[in-house]
């Protein structure tokens, strides 16, 4: 006998059983659904691309990261995220797009690192981005966190906390006491605030030889907490005289003021003026929001606004604003957790049983009720009745019609409920009463 | 300054536009819903798999359209259809599922292949296959039609014609004219009937050395038309003793008979000898189907039954019955024939305008519609009314609701219709007249 084949997905791949996909797909419904009524619009670009495209924008550790082949004599590589592909694509299709573009994308992306804990090589970006030629009005900043408020809430959430910050306001204070060199080390210790705590992070930027002085307002800023309103007005008393610090300051305080009016709870968003979100393209509102619950699943969606999404491909100027939820790990963070709703492994709401070999009758049925949009299988099986039956109840079908000769003579059918075991006798005239029960 | 970056697409990737895009989701979408209605579950497999895993059920042609490459020591491979990563995922799973295993899938496949018009190397396939554990009723092959049906109706499309065969009726005649080890090369003559005619055929088929007596009966057999009745009889007609001949009459009879059951017109399917279908793993109801008016397409819907899906895998006997649509392939040449309707380059229904610096209302009225799922943008720019309308207008938005303050004052706002002109005043407590409006 020949040897069998290894079957497992590789490190870092994953495919769910039927039920956790369906649970997957309904999640990835209700972004579609919240991303479309928002206005955004469906975008799907290829998974291959040329290596050069895809690596134009990216730093040292994507390069190690990704995926990337010769095919003859092209250099290709899959996409490592769906802001690349977007700004590839938005210069190619420039002269056919409507300005500003609300595009949005959901879909798979790759990144070869060594596989950790809760680290995919493939898995699912759901990714929307407004983008403004030349210019981009505010308020789209304002609007984002009503879109991630209205997704968060719809996947069942009431306790979550989306940050807001300002990339400005640091680069700012950054600028006021001479230290832009030094910036980026300087964030990434912020960055660990919350892990290490402010002495650890004092320690760190005083082995960076910063000034004191620079230490204390760093740290004067950092601890501006309270309502948005209170941390603006702390803003506004620091005094620094800088130009990018008070525009900053003036974008936070706006971008806020629409987020109330757009109806958000005070209690689901914040300003934080910790977060930095890593990536180097971001130069003003920046998001993140953490599951107030499960601080330590870290943030679940993140984004920013960028001035400049496509210098590397064409001369124009075409600033953005976006979002990315990672909803493979997203899952898999909620499933370990029993957060995952796991109903039935699968769609069907009923199953039909003829009982006899004519089947005729009961494949009206079926036909009439899919046009209704009621998922329906057929019993073909020959078997006995009740192994036909534990097929319903192992995939968790919730109804089951019988259909025997009665029913045939007599134009009618009954509708089971699988749980309650009620039974429901329906004339097929009346099918419309059918349909309400298995739709509910 | 920086040579810019090239952004077009490598060749054999497609991506679309807008207004496009909208249309091929609309046609995605059409085909999930008669998955689901049917009964199928959704899975999802990684694009990248092991090498060897992919190969396992390949031949020639296959290895060597396949992307394939090395990551440190592992040899992947790009799945090339949805068929084998199906086997493998069934394999793995086999304990944890219930059978029949009835599973849809709608994902991208990739062949390096040399582009040719019309062939992509990136491209959407749209898959069913009822999994049976040891058995399969065969009517599982007739409602395989009716799903194909089913499709192409909602697709908007009234001729054409979904044809079937059985592989087991050719197979028994070469058994019976013991002439088996020329099978392949016999089907691959056959195969090209329509579009060499019958004297090249029977000129290649007597190169084969064929005799006599066997090419006639090839050709009576082949020249069996007209209804499914007709053929069957002549099937029968033709006396050949052989037990797989014999199972394949009587299977296709069988088939043919519960489609019919199943509501198909008989104007929408017919038995068709002719047919083959490349793939070898096929043993049973082999199906094309084609666009009446446009045969030169091709078949856009195919697919068959094998008795023998997992082997490579684990030892047990896994039968199935499939069918996969090549999306990417069928929109791209229903659009070069202008068969695709592009309605607008967006799924916003209304945009609003708000006239003044004060958003709020427009705002609080945008989030009630959006409540109720219909898709709304609102105008954020500060330039002149007619650009803001120009906005709508591109983009094919068929709605814009005014907020100016006498609106704010009465608690009332204008929808007006983009294309008629006509003005609705609606009072923003009567807001489901507006839904009905815009979700109309």
């Amino acid at each position: 006998m020949k040897e069998k084949i290894i079957t497992n997905t590789l490190p870092g791949f994953t495919e769910l059983l039927p039920a956790e996909q369906i649970a997957f797909n309904k999640m990835l419904d209700i972004i579609r659904k919240a991303y479309e009524v928002f206005g955004f619009t469906p975008i799907d670009t290829p998974v291959l691309e040329r290596a050069n495209v895809l690596l134009a924008k990216a730093g040292g550790e994507t390069e190690k990261q990704i995926y990337r082949f010769k095919k003859g004599q092209t250099d290709l590589a899959m996409r490592f995220d769906l802001t690349v592909p977007l700004a590839r694509y938005v210069s190619e299709h420039y002269n056919n797009l409507v300005f500003p573009f609300k595009r949005y994308s959901l879909g798979k992306v790759y990144r070869g690192e060594r596989p950790q804990a809760g680290r995919f090589r493939e898995f699912y970006q759901c990714d929307i981005d407004v983008i403004g030629n030349e210019e981009l009005n505010l308020r789209f900043d304002a609007e984002i966190p009503v879109i991630i408020y209205t997704i968060f809430k719809e996947l069942g959430f009431e306790k979550f906390t989306i940050s807001i910050n300002n990339r400005k306001i640091f680069n700012g204070l950054f600028e006021s006491l001479n230290i832009q060199e030094q910036s980026a080390q300087v964030m990434q210790s912020i960055d660990k605030l919350e892990k290490i705590g402010e002495e650890e992070v004092r320690k760190e930027l005083e082995k960076l030889s910063l000034p004191p002085e620079s230490i204390k307002k760093i740290f004067k800023l950092l601890g501006l907490k309270g309502s948005c309103n209170d941390v603006i007005d702390g803003l506004k008393k620091l005094e620094i005289k800088n130009e990018q610090f008070e525009k900053g300051t003036e974008e936070i305080s706006e971008v806020t003021k629409y987020i109330k009016q757009f109806g958000v709870p005070e209690n689901n968003f914040k300003i934080n003026l910790t977060i930095a979100r890593g990536l180097d393209y971001y130069t003003g509102t920046v998001y993140e929001t953490k599951l107030d619950e499960y601080p330590e699943i870290g943030s679940v969606c993140s984004g920013g606004r960028y001035d400049d999404l496509v210098s590397e491909y064409i001369s124009r100027k075409l600033p953005g604003v976006g979002i990315s939820i990672g909803l493979t790990r997203l899952f898999d963070q909620l499933y370990k957790r029993g957060l995952i709703q796991i109903k039935s492994s699968t769609l069907t709401k009923v199953l039909i049983l003829p009982m006899s070999e004519d089947t005729g009758y009961g494949l009206k049925l079926a036909t009439k009720l899919r046009e209704n949009n009621v998922p329906v299988e057929i019993s073909f099986a020959q078997n006995n009745i009740k192994k036909r039956l534990g097929y319903a109840n192992k995939l968790g079908i919730p109804y089951v019609i019988f259909i025997g000769e009665d029913e045939v003579r007599d134009n009618t059918f009954f509708v089971k409920d699988m749980i309650s075991g009620e039974q429901i006798k329906i004339n097929i005239e009346d099918i419309s009463r059918a349909i309400k029960i298995l739709n509910k």
